[in-house]
Formats: structure tokens, C-alpha cells, sequence
């Protein structure tokens, strides 16, 4: 990687910030990468998943981590792109396997190029994640370094077991939730664990500050899989019931089986691997099972719930309630997305 | 990763000591290496990988390098195991993209399992390689992580390339040598590099360690590439003529395009992408062809040439004739072998 690339000028906020001055930062930093040129086969597909977009969120936490403890961001950029590099790497290569067309609307690196160049290009980003990560001072340099490996080890599991679960009958309630906090929520944690990290937190402000990162990403995932099925179509962009037409175990689906009557439960199964029915049906079935069985209210009195832990942990930081107020905003609008 | 494992308890050799000594250290310290449990698909293709063998000549000669100038090689060992744990991660990325069935004789990695453990476990195997090295003391950790991402990206261009010389029509000798550079060599390099700047070996010797390496490397893989046509079936390991039957752009193969007059540049061309003619007939035709331009004296004089290099950038480090002695018998074993 080149890395004598600028320095954004104004890492440091001013007096009266929001949030999009730390947006703003991770972009500027984000646009300043030079991934790598030769051969060009291998470098392009990673500046076409990065200039995807999406919401940054991952970056942007970290950056409000350190936030509240240091005026001055400056030390958290690379590292925060290092975390959204790792972020997109993990999108290719499970795109790949899970054999995702679409990716933001846009063909998946594999679909764009090949399966190989998905591996190889993938590959080559997770070393480049790693060399973000570098510059961060000595003294702090293997500790935060053994966080990201915990942390990228831990989402490969969790990709692993949701692998696993396509083909398992016996999945449950517990094993789904253990699966979304390696696979979604660690790194969420980890984000906001690294900003405050790096900017000097104590232990225990950085501990409670990864548990709401990890709390907020599950309740995060749990609201997916309520808005694939109770989000307005117009609004949610996705299929509203992919996840019931593509025999996914999600929270509201594994609740069901386990809560179902007899006759529900044979609805439940019978679809299985079936294209006997239409799609249209299969939803309306199942949705009107969940309907029967609460599901809608149970999936968010758990989301509320580890909404809530999240909220705790944060409030119990010892950092200053205005800067805290912006992470408590930025996980409230998460909470009521509707896409 | 557990790293609570036993460290070894005599990584410090004797006055007098043989390379069997280091060896035995790499051997041991791989086998206290837990890379992790679960989900066992993800963790179960790593210990499978690690456990085929291979000669783990370039964890060796990290220990080596770091004996030239301390007695004491422990701080090398976990370092120079991680090279050996992402060189195996290489192998079972490679081997996946070239639809390879067989490493060192044993099922490759997707055969046994399929595509996506394949991927995955790949990738946690790149994280594993990481965290070996985060033990380096602190003032010389992010030295050698930007020397060994570096390298890492370097190794992944190498593969790239060479897929990509698979279906070009214009790969020249030049192109070649720098894409066995990339795809072998510089891991090689690298990996004395490491011994070196670890055991506190002054700048220049490691750079002399590094080319050593480098250009060991490409004379090995030079002497592979005649190996395959010339080398005797019953010690050479692999079917003699593979390379040719499998459209392989090698030294031999760019050398004799370059200068073949027109009726041989015909047979070497008619070959291409062909079944009609038996695989026999197609390796004889080759291996005249390459008899008649003298390739086999040529391409021994251009891997004499590159040992030359390395053997005189070895000479000049400034370490015990005695201990030099080791790696020079090694890379003297490699350029001998005849598998």
C-alpha cells in the first residue's frame, strides 16, 4: 500500500461538532487510500466495493468512541478505515459464497469479474485492512492488533455457522443469537472498542463501550429479520419475505417452530426446499402464523431488550452526555430505520 | 487463538548444532499451535493443511537468518511459524482457484471439503498468520508487519499474474521472472528478512538475507520448471511433462518461443488448447524442440546465475563463516534435489 498519502487537515473537531464532521473525516480518509495498481485484475475490485458506499456506520463509531475521550480524532481515521476494509472484505468473500448477485444494488465482485478474482481480490484486502492498522503507536500496537484478529476470527465463524444452519434441522433460538453476534455484532464492538482504545479510554469505559457496539448490532439484526417481514415494501429495500422464500432461520422463524401447534408446524415445514407453491402463498402463510403466535411483538420486546442493555452500557461511561448523546442518536436511528 | 501453549523449553542450540536442531524447534513449536475449535468445519481444513507436511523451509531459514547473529532463536520461532501458516494459507487459496485434487498426495482442501470451507478457512488462516506474529516486541512489531503485508500482497499479485499469463498470449521471459518473483520468491526473502531484523541484525545484512532469499527462490523455481521436463521419473514426484501438457508458460516454454525458428514455432503453437494429439507425442515434440535450442544448458546457466547472486549477497553478510555454512548447504540441497 502507499501510504504517503495526505493527511486530512482538520481531524481535530471544533468546539460545537455533529456528526457529520466525523463522517466527513472518514470519507476524506477513505478516499485517500491507495489500495494498489499491478496487476490491475486485483487491486480494481477493491476500489469497486469500496466506492459501493453504504453507511460508513463502522468507521463512524469509532471515531465517536474516541470522541469521548480526546477532542482530537486524528488517530483513529486510519485504523477506522482499516475496520470498514475488513467490513467490505468480508461482504466479497461471503457474496461469493453465498453466491449473491446483487450487492447495494450493483453486480458482486464475482458476478463483475470471476469467482478467482473474488478469493484473490479478497485476500489481498484483508492484508490492506491489516496495514491501516499499523501506524497506531507502538505501545498499542499488539494489543489493538490482537482485538482485530479476535474480532476477524470471530466473524468467520459466525459465517461459518450460518453456513452450518442452511442445512441443520435443529438450529435454535440460542445458537441463532450466538451466530449474529459473531457474524454482525462482534465488529460493531470491536469499532467502538478500538476508538476509545486508541484514544486513551480506561479498560472499563472501552469494555462497556464494546457491549453496547455488540448489543446494538444484534438488536440491529434482529430488526433485519423483523422488517423483512413487517416492513413496508416501498420502504424496505430488499423482497419483504426473502428471508421466509429463501428458508432462512431468523429470529422470527426459529421463535415460530419453536412456539408452533402441530398444524402450524406442519405449514412451517412443509414449504422446505418446495416450489410446489407460489411465493406470494408461502409468505402469506407464514406471516399469518407469525401473526397468530405474536412474533411480531416478542421479536420486538427482544430487540427493546438488548436495545436497552446497549443504552445501559453507555450511560454508564464515564465520558461527557453531549458527546455520549451523539452514539445514543446514531443507535437510535438504526433502531427505527425502516430499511 | 490459544496462546497460552507451552513455549519450547530449549529454542537456545548447543555450542555445536546442525540444522536438525532448528528444525526440530519448528516442528515443535507448530505442534503446540491451537488455531481454534469451533465451528469445526472453519478450524478442522487448517490442522488438516498444517498437517500434510512439506519441508517448512522457509520457517527454517527464518531460524537460521536469526542465528547469524544471536545464539538464541526463541523470539523467531512463533514469527517464523506464522510464515509457515500463511504460506499453507497460499497453498490452499492456490490450489482452490487452480481446481488442483491433490496437495503433497493427500486431497486438497475444497475436495475434502468443499468450496466454501475452502474460502473461509483460508481466511482465518490469514488472521492466524497475523497473530503469530503479534508476540515481536513492541519497537520492532509494526516493522515487521509492514514487511510481512507486504510481502503477503506481493505473493497475491504473483498468483494473479499468473493466472492471468493462463489465457495471455504475450507473456514475456522478463513477465515470468517477475511473476515467480512475486508468487515464490519474495515469501522466501521475506522470511530471512524476518530472522534477521528479529534477532537484531543491522539493516544492510537484512537486506543481503532478503535478496539471498529472493534470488534462492527464483533459482528453485527455475530448477522446478526443468525439472519438469528433464528430471527423472522415478525421483522427480510429480508426471514428467506435466508442465508442457498443461499449456504451462515456463521458463523453458517463453525461452524456446523466443527462439524457435518458424517450423518449431509451429509445433509449439499447434499444441494449444489440442486433444488430438496424444500427451506423449505432445511432451516428445517439446522436450526435441527444446533440445534442439539447447534450453536445458540455458536455463541451467540462468539458475546458476541467480544461486551466483544469492550465494555472493550471503557472503557479504557480516555473521560466523561457520553458521553462514548452514544456509548455504541448504539452498545447495535445494539446487541439487531431483524432486
Amino acid at each position: 500500500m502507499n501510504n504517503d498519502y495526505a493527511v486530512p487537515e482538520a481531524a481535530k473537531p471544533a468546539a460545537s461538532v455533529d456528526i457529520s464532521f466525523f463522517a466527513e473525516q472518514i470519507n476524506k480518509t477513505l478516499s485517500t487510500i491507495s489500495y494498489g495498481d499491478n496487476p490491475v485484475e486485483l487491486y480494481e475490485p477493491i476500489r469497486y466495493i469500496m466506492q459501493l458506499g453504504g453507511k460508513r456506520l463502522r468507521p463512524l463509531v469509532t471515531l465517536l468512541a474516541g470522541y469521548l475521550f480526546q477532542d482530537d480524532v486524528q488517530k483513529c481515521l486510519k485504523p477506522a478505515c482499516g475496520v470498514e476494509v475488513f467490513h467490505n472484505f468480508t461482504l466479497l468473500h461471503d457474496d461469493l459464497m453465498d453466491k449473491a448477485p446483487l450487492r447495494r444494488g450493483q453486480p458482486t465482485v464475482h458476478e463483475k469479474w470471476n469467482n478467482n478474482i473474488a478469493i484473490l481480490s479478497g485476500d489481498v484486502m484483508m492484508v490492506k485492512a491489516y496495514e491501516l492498522f499499523l501506524d497506531v503507536e507502538p505501545a498499542k500496537l499488539q494489543k489493538v492488533l490482537k482485538l482485530f484478529s479476535h474480532c476477524a476470527a470471530a466473524v468467520c465463524e459466525g459465517q461459518q455457522l450460518d453456513m452450518n444452519f442452511e442445512t441443520s434441522d435443529f438450529t435454535t433460538i440460542e445458537d441463532y443469537l450466538h451466530m449474529i453476534t459473531l457474524k454482525t455484532a462482534v465488529l460493531l464492538g470491536f469499532s467502538l472498542e478500538l476508538g476509545a482504545v486508541l484514544n486513551g479510554a480506561p479498560e472499563n469505559d472501552a469494555l462497556l463501550l464494546k457491549n453496547f457496539g455488540i448489543k446494538v448490532g444484534i438488536a440491529f439484526q434482529l430488526r433485519d429479520d423483523l422488517l423483512d417481514v413487517y416492513g413496508e415494501q416501498d420502504k424496505f429495500g430488499k423482497q419483504v419475505g426473502g428471508d421466509i422464500l429463501a428458508d432462512k432461520k431468523t429470529f422470527l422463524l426459529l421463535t415460530a417452530i419453536d412456539q408452533a401447534n402441530q398444524s402450524q408446524k406442519e405449514v412451517l415445514t412443509r414449504y422446505k426446499n418446495q416450489t410446489i407453491y407460489s411465493g406470494q402463498e408461502k409468505v402469506q402463510e407464514f406471516t399469518q402464523i407469525y401473526n397468530e403466535l405474536n412474533i411480531r411483538a416478542q421479536t420486538e420486546d427482544k430487540i427493546n431488550s438488548y436495545f436497552e442493555e446497549a443504552i445501559q452500557s453507555l450511560n454508564a461511561v464515564n465520558a461527557p452526555e453531549a458527546r455520549k448523546a451523539m452514539l445514543r442518536n446514531l443507535a437510535l436511528q438504526l433502531m427505527e430505520r425502516e430499511s
